[in-house]
């Protein structure tokens, strides 16, 4: 079937653009990570603003429930940076919550009923243990009939990378490219939990061992590196621990407006022009793991709505949960052809001086992935990208149109938007 | 404040509603009242539908995170339904979660992205031992300076009834006639919880105490029972059992259109005029309470939005979590002044033959509170009583227009609909 999704009848603007450090940090709760985002997003709106003037909240969160024992969030978010008593709604669809709820606010401005939408995400995974995480993670999976058999999520996306292997030639190597790639952009990215590149990462642990008096490693290279067992163990094969995206806590903001008033906030706006949003089955009923259908359905949605193809998009941000689901991802928005987006990897393609720069801002594998945070921190890179604010990492000449993909779980939800820089 | 609510600018219609059996079914899995509350709406369409038309879900739940361990549940519902690839959101505001989910529903429709959407509402709440129930209810209020305090919502709702009648006078008596009312309206109510009134009920122990040898209660009114410390315990001054909504599992269900295209469905559509939203501090941060503010906020919107005042209203549906919280919300949108609510009560104005019936669907409290659902559930009662097909509920007379009052945890949220009927 075709997904039915009209044109958004009314242009939708980001004027601001906002996040907190992302990393562990023990001490903050996550109405605090959230106030940190708020603040950022405040000081991104270049002619300022009238917080007063918001008029409703999305808050993507996956499971401050589980996470933090706080739910009902939205409200508390809201109260937390003064915007009480306007409505404040939590949109929760694992990974793509935020994505999700930046669709909604898209929605709400395009009813006519709002003018000026918050978006907010944020995650506080590290008070929990990391076995707790990854049973709370799996709590995206189905309880049903994919739980009890021992799935956890870097099982699922194990299971799609033997999958696609098998199907394409694919090594274990060609999804370290990802990674590699992916930590040199995050190494860039101050925010970042991991700014630091993989071989500056060996230096500093050879540089510990030496000061500590212990055995110094003897990796020559990064594919030594990644190939060592102990400093890079085997978390479910073919996956790796550089293959998985860390334990984030974070908060990620957004402010979307009507596109006739968004002059009143900055002469350079960030057009959405467009939005996809698919469901899915659960893993365990899908016939082909090498490719997430819901991320086909969106994407197809939303190039359609904008009236643009993947040949069009400068650069993207995508959902690399794991490295196997950056380079299904590559794939599924269309940049590359089924069975080809691990070579485009190694050749370069998607690195920041490639023709079709990925996950710039470092992704969620070295940027870090609050979950419900992470994909409006998608948004957040496309914003600094486009409007030429994202410093050392910022990709080279004109970025007309950008596209970020935010997965939810193993893909029972994806969705994804499409950015418009006018000239 | 006043906050802004501008008109919906497209009419929106409900077609169908479903609901579960409410109660406390151990066999059954959230998705198994989901299938029951949509077939439920199906067969409630009055001309049939291809539900292949259906473009997007919303899913109001408050924790299935916590009480059945499955996150991520807007698309296991969606695929439960057979409805992937279509967006599968899920709304989360604690308690007024499906409440919320049918204004995303609106607004969605009022985009013009969307002409045909299913609202659900579900949570299974009794796969857990009561205490953990009651743990995982109290991460709705503020976990960081409330829930360390001792607060539960029984005695969040206490303080709330203490505060009312050291103000107005009113005495645990005036609490006991709303749960007293809203027995008599769920004993008519085949898919209510308890679908018994108190004295079936004390007639019934008498019954079985008998049967069992045991020693017959020799209580003889409803007012012998109600102040038995064994068979009406306290639970937290002035609320005894009987003033609490009980723990239920169930599902609701409403299929949302464009006006312009209801009469595709039914001829005897009922219309949603009035929306309105609003979120508000914490419990422990607020000066009065007496009132919640976000009910007083959100319902002005919404009758702004209608154009139409209390007076005009014939029925409502209000979020009676517990007797207190009715008697205050029948102030709070504005059916009585300040602090006359009560005896407004006591006189049987709210009563299903009264002026003002209030919960004709036996209301949270008989009715069952499956708290992600009960706000799409307050709609269902509507959808019936304004088709006339409450059955024996039936309130006498034609019903023009309705109201629904739907409050997340201690009214950090709440969001108010107004229905009418065109004859």
């Amino acid at each position: 079937m075709t997904l039915r999704n009209r044109p958004i009848p009314r242009g939708v603007s980001i004027v601001g653009a906002g996040m907190s450090k992302f990393g562990a940090f023990p001490e903050k709760a996550s109405r605090d990570l959230f106030i940190e985002a708020y603040k950022d997003l405040v000081n991104s709106v270049d002619k300022g603003f009238d917080p007063e003037d918001i008029e409703i909240i999305y808050v993507g969160n996956f499971s401050n429930d589980l996470f933090e024992g706080q739910s009902h969030i939205a409200p508390i978010m809201a109260d937390s940076i003064g915007l009480v008593p306007r409505p404040a709604v939590r949109i929760e669809d694992a990974c793509a919550s935020s994505g999700v709820a930046l669709r909604q606010g898209i929605i709400a401005i395009a009813s006519g009923m709002y003018d000026i939408v918050l978006i907010g995400g944020v995650e506080k995974m590290n008070n929990l243990p990391t076995s707790k995480v990854t049973d709370t993670l799996a709590t995206g999976g189905d309880i049903l009939y994919e739980i009890p058999a021992g799935f956890t999520f870097p099982g699922f996306y194990a299971a799609m990378a033997t999958a696609y292997m098998h199907r394409y030639g694919a090594t274990p190597e060609d999804l370290m490219n990802v990674a590699i790639k992916n930590h040199e952009n995050g190494a860039l990215n101050p925010k970042a939990q991991f700014n630091v590149t993989i071989p500056d990462w060996m230096e500093k642990r050879k540089a510990s061992a030496k000061r500590k008096g212990k055995p110094v490693p003897t990796w020559e290279t990064t594919w030594d590196f990644l190939h060592d067992d102990h400093a890079n163990p085997m978390i479910a094969y073919p996956l790796r621990l550089f293959d998985c995206s860390p334990i984030t806590d974070g908060a990620t903001a957004v402010l979307l407006v009507a596109d006739e008033i968004a002059n009143q906030f900055t002469d350079s706006p960030i057009h959405i022009i467009g939005s996809g949003q698919a469901s899915d089955m659960p893993m365990h009923d899908r016939e082909d793991l090498t490719t997430i259908g819901a991320a086909r359905y969106a994407s197809h949605a939303a190039y359609q709505m904008a009236g643009v193809t993947p040949q069009d998009i400068r650069i993207a941000e995508v959902h690399d949960c794991f490295t196997i689901a950056e380079i299904i991802a590559s794939e599924d928005i269309g940049f590359f052809d089924p069975g080809t987006g691990y070579s485009k990897a190694a050749e370069g393609v998607t690195a920041r001086i490639g023709d079709k720069p990925i996950n710039t801002s470092g992704g969620l594998k070295a940027k870090g992935h609050p979950v419900g945070a992470s994909g409006l921190g998608q948004t957040v890179e496309i914003w600094k990208q486009m409007r030429g604010e994202a410093g050392k990492r910022q990709v080279p000449g004109d970025i007309p149109l950008a596209l970020t993909h935010n997965v939810g779980a193993t893909g029972q939800t994806c969705v994804v938007h499409i950015y418009e820089r006018r000239s």
